[in-house]
């Protein structure tokens, strides 16, 4: 008898060292996946499977985006896209703070929950609770069959295949697409957006996955970033607007699998308080890729590096001035503003990635963690 | 000639070592003096100052609450009144956000500004943007005469009194009293509660005071807590529903004045990420003063005490079931789930400030930080 041994662990990851390095880089594949059929140059947006209809998207008056972790910060992202580009009032709340706080909901209400695996035990028990009083439900999840699935009203797949990794990439990528694929769809029902400039923002959402292809490139910066700096205690994520949410994200990312003890801040709260922890030496990572905020940014940035700051900034391309006040500039490929979380997100996934390679921590299996929790 | 020497500061801190401890020890007083004349059993709320019409309340679809820093943790709290008494959708948001997002705003719309200074300019700026789209603005704040009181429609001012320390305590507290008399006036005008309802929870915020003298009195052993454990570089807090907006304040008040890196997060997110940074040792403090959430609660203290966790637990006078959970217990005189934030936070602050002169740091002049920010 003659034994092949082979490595079943090792095939699965592609090629990759960790499951999350193979996650990571199959982003710009999955956001393509979640695209595809919906998102089609001058035709309207393509959502077979939801039966919501017209009458019922102009009757909401109120959205709530319930979700966990990961998920929520997709949420922040949806808040601001389905307002902007639908003029709905949307509010994202974490589902076990919403769950038991008797929040307003009514017949107008619509519910989005937005879970991975589909099992999340809170964000279920939320979405029970807005059946139960009437709301509608349209569940985002990348699971097939999963609880959350069956009981909503509709389902927008995310088609990021199969997650190992704990810590969430390409599942959180494919939930930033949902968003901007509901936004757009409310604003066409809504016809809060003209045909033009809801073909803009499609045009620019069909080139992210070459953009995020090349920001894969150029991942020896981040690493030699990473391997510098991996002995801090404390890192610190700053940004406004849209990039503040992505703070948060990255922020997380380094959290689950680096055991750094990171914060994200709104940047104009710094003064109010935090501004306190910043000493000689601080690593803040701090996000200028809203054009509008851009300035606002740098000055929050300069208050930092007042304070003895080591500041790695990240900026879309083109705006190399930031490199005057950062220690050091990164960029992303330039996109509109409202969908640059998709390109940002990516080197601050890198970044928590080699942080805990060097630090060497179990990447895919962090300690004290779950891939979904499907208990309270 | 003969000199009198004397030290003013030391007289205008009434025998205090800080502002900082004097003003955490006028609370009662200024809790009292922000409902007299307002809260009066067995009469309707008095706000004389305040035009807003009955119909005007009746029409509001959509309040904002626009703040930084501590007064944005007093608008949690009043979210959470407003909701729950008057039954009208509340959004809080920090200021320097909220003014660069294109927030929908229309004139059923109502703002609050929260502002102990009544200048900080990013608050200021807020106001500005939503009078200038026809929405009605109250503002609370502490100081008469302030830009922010002579811009907005009415006016809800905190009797706190001058707070000299940065770190605000009594101005907070005050503003809570002010979250609490503005959603009774809200339901009592809109008819949401009875008159039996809003006078039992009228009876519960005239006892606050003494309760919050009460609390005061076992300072030693908040002391002996924060000498103990000063030297710790990271510290959590926890909490849900209200107890999460009162960790929140509690972590932001040791920050500002003892520089560690403390965390507050809503108690059931912990699985999706931040538990990984328990170990053993790590100090977490608990709050566990919701009645209705109390056994929750506890199965969240029971998950970091199993990676190692140092807990130190806050829960309401008779709960002495938590002693079997926690490495320390402290309790809270009994008032209802409501209004214990006004109670609760008293140990933080008393924790804070302990632990800020253990470590030696100066407690009324934080570094870095300012008492009014009234730049962006």
């Amino acid at each position: 008898v003659y034994h092949v041994t082979w490595d079943a662990d090792a095939a699965e990851k592609g090629g990759y060292e960790h499951f999350m390095a193979k996650e990571i880089h199959e982003q710009p594949k999955v956001i393509k996946d979640t695209m595809t059929s919906r998102i089609i140059k001058n035709e309207k947006i393509r959502l077979d499977d939801i039966t919501i209809t017209k009458e019922q998207i102009k009757n909401i008056d109120k959205i709530y985006i319930v979700a966990c972790g990961t998920a929520y910060h997709a949420g922040l992202i949806g808040k601001n896209a389905i307002e902007k580009l639908a003029r709905i009032p949307v509010e994202v709340e974490v589902a076990s703070e919403f769950r038991y706080r008797d929040p307003i909901i009514n017949e107008k209400t619509l519910m989005i929950v937005v879970s991975q695996s589909g099992e999340t035990a809170d964000t279920l028990a939320a979405l029970r609770e807005a059946k139960r009083q009437n709301a509608r439900v349209i569940a985002v999840t990348n699971v097939v069959g999963s609880s959350i699935s069956r009981e909503a009203d509709d389902v927008l797949y995310t088609w990021a295949g199969p997650e190992i990794a704990v810590a969430s990439t390409k599942a959180y990528v494919t939930q930033l697409i949902a968003m901007y694929i509901i936004a757009l769809f409310f604003a066409e029902n809504k016809g809060t957006l003209s045909n033009e400039e809801i073909e803009a923002i499609k045009e620019e959402m069909l080139l992210l996955p070459e953009k995020a292809e090349k920001l894969l490139q150029n991942e020896e910066d981040i690493k030699a970033f990473a391997e510098e700096n991996h002995m801090h205690k404390d890192m610190f994520f700053l940004g406004r607007g849209l990039d503040y949410a992505v703070a948060m994200e990255g922020s997380l990312k380094l959290k689950e699998i680096s055991y750094i003890h990171s914060e994200a801040y709104a940047a104009g709260e710094l003064k109010h308080g935090p501004i306190a922890l910043i000493e000689d030496g601080t690593v803040v990572i701090a996000l200028a890729t809203q054009e509008s905020l851009f300035e606002k940014m740098v000055s929050n940035i300069k208050e930092v590096k007042t304070r003895g700051a080591n500041v790695l900034a990240f900026a879309m391309e083109g705006h190399t001035e930031i490199e005057k006040t950062v220690d050091t500039a990164k960029y992303i490929p330039r996109t509109i503003e409202l969908l640059a979380p998709v390109l940002s997100v990516i080197p601050l996934q890198l970044l928590s990635y080699y942080t805990s390679i060097a630090k060497g921590c179990d990447v895919d299996k962090p300690r004290n963690l779950a891939k979904s929790v499907t208990v309270e």
